[in-house]
């Protein structure tokens, strides 16, 4: 981050023609944006909603109450334009691309193998790393994946500690039964991996996915850039978290856009230091809720950017 | 509301390519504006924002920390498009229009006599319902005014019971001496008040303010014309407030926008059975917060009016 913009945006901020503090957190993201754009006018002008799909072996084990060929229906639909995401992005002026990861291969059931090689993991981080515009000022990724809860479950488990039964929950919708069954084909995951979950990248590789994979390349890559990143969800987060685990302070250029109503969304996010900026009951996925969030970091940024000073406009002080 | 707008409505998002309820709080916002455009697709093109400015006789007592000169001068700021709103209406896409009510007549204090006589609040009331553009699809009402969380403090008392303090709040930044200055002014008003505080527009007159008043008058307008409201603060909410303790239902037309950081306003949305759309800390006023909800508001419509169905994509359903 850059001291000197965070230094200069906090400055500008004490002299908007408000009372000290009367913007809330909105003060705060918009300073932070600042910081990272180094600036002390931030922008959102360029907005980059980026959605990556795939496919998960793990659904055989009955996880999901879609089927799994609803991947590659709900990619086809975003790319006619129909689905949330697309009207979200468009709501907010935001750009958006879609990348679908070798849908017709599925990674491995991770309760009887690695969910991908070392050449699997790496193409999916490099597909979100690069699949970020460098010209974009604010990113947010989404993914779309059947039974992909279950993974980024997985995930938080190895990341975090805890049984499976802690960090499922019921992701489109399956019942008591379904729940039940995604925790123990976490545990089972958790079982089988057990030498490798002190490495972070390993336990992408092993339980994770390449949507997930993706979202953490194309995170990284923000941060390179000095880009801002909304997180959206469950799965977002649990992508995200392994950063983290691998270099603290990773997410550091990371704001969370929502708490999400799947379960144990709110304690990942605790366990990340973040605090959501929505939390409207929204489990969707896609990115949505941090695109939703691109409105609520667009007018902190116009307040900030945009606002008179107490002296250019000749308002008295308290 | 319209009752058949408001079936259709509920029937298109259940057909809307996402699991049932994903979109959470968002999938009623959509439902609810339906019904009261009369519409199964609502829309949110022509939002308008409408800043009423009033000033206070009750500032004599010393319950602000900013001096009264400030409500002209941020009067101007408005006009030059240097405050908050200012930017948060534009990022929003909508129309702003400020009205400033007899800002050289101050409101009497009324710790000694009504605040306004009956031309007077009639007066405000009718600058609030002529204020409301017929053809707008939402209307934010927001208001300016140095020493207004007094008589919102005085309004909120008077319809929901208690004494000063448990209403008053640090409004633009006063010290503990001034909250309990604040206190003790409200209390002398309810207690010179006393004889009319079974009649809410009687207390709008007597204990409120011209602004207050305007709100309360185009929160009424845009009931008779079908036109969701969403409500920002403290301010705002105690003005509304008259008008459903004048008709119970008054302000089913009205979301509340978000949660301020002034004090009882928490304690208020829940008398009247209002959830917050956002909680960030905000408390300037000017309708800030509500006209970030507007972003909220957009995002809802959005997705629920742009949507494909499952039909209409090809993906298979639960």
């Amino acid at each position: 981050v850059d001291a000197a913009a965070l230094a200069g945006a906090a400055a500008r901020n004490g002299q908007l023609t408000k009372p000290p503090g009367a913007l809330g957190r909105l003060e705060d993201l918009a300073i932070w944006a600042g910081g990272w754009q180094g600036t002390d006018k931030p922008h959102c002008d360029r907005p980059q909603v980026i959605v990556f799909a795939g496919n998960h072996g793990v659904v055989a084990q009955g996880v999901s109450a879609f089927p799994a060929e609803v991947t590659v229906q709900m990619v086809g639909n975003f790319h006619a334009g129909g689905a949330a995401i697309n009207q979200l992005s468009k709501a907010f002026g935001a750009s958006m691309s879609v990348h679908a990861l070798e849908l017709d291969r599925p990674t491995a059931d991770f309760t009887r193998g690695a969910a991908m090689d070392e050449a699997e993991v790496v193409a999916a981080l490099a597909t979100g790393w690069n699949a970020v515009d460098a010209g974009a000022d604010l990113v947010v990724v989404g993914e779309m994946g059947i039974g992909n809860t279950t993974p980024a479950a997985a995930l938080a488990a190895a990341l975090f500690g805890g049984g499976g039964a802690s960090w499922v929950g019921r992701g489109t919708g399956v019942d008591d039964a379904g729940l039940a069954r995604k925790a123990r084909v976490v545990d089972a995951g958790l079982a089988l991996h057990a030498a490798v979950l002190g490495d972070a990248l390993e336990v992408m590789r092993c339980l994770g996915g390449r949507e997930l994979a993706a979202m953490a390349g194309a995170i990284a890559r923000a941060r390179a850039l000095r880009i801002p990143v909304i997180l959206d969800g469950f799965i977002c987060t649990a992508s995200a978290a392994v950063l983290e685990k691998t270099v603290a302070g990773a997410l550091d250029h990371c704001v969370a856009g929502h708490l999400s109503a799947e379960g144990a969304h709110g304690k990942l996010l605790s366990a990340l230091g973040k605090e959501p900026l929505l939390n409207l009951g929204l489990r969707l996925g896609e990115g949505s809720g941090a695109a939703l969030a691109i409105g609520v970091l667009k007018g902190a940024i116009a307040c900030h950017s945009g606002m008179a000073t107490f002296a250019e406009a000749g308002v008295s002080g308290a």
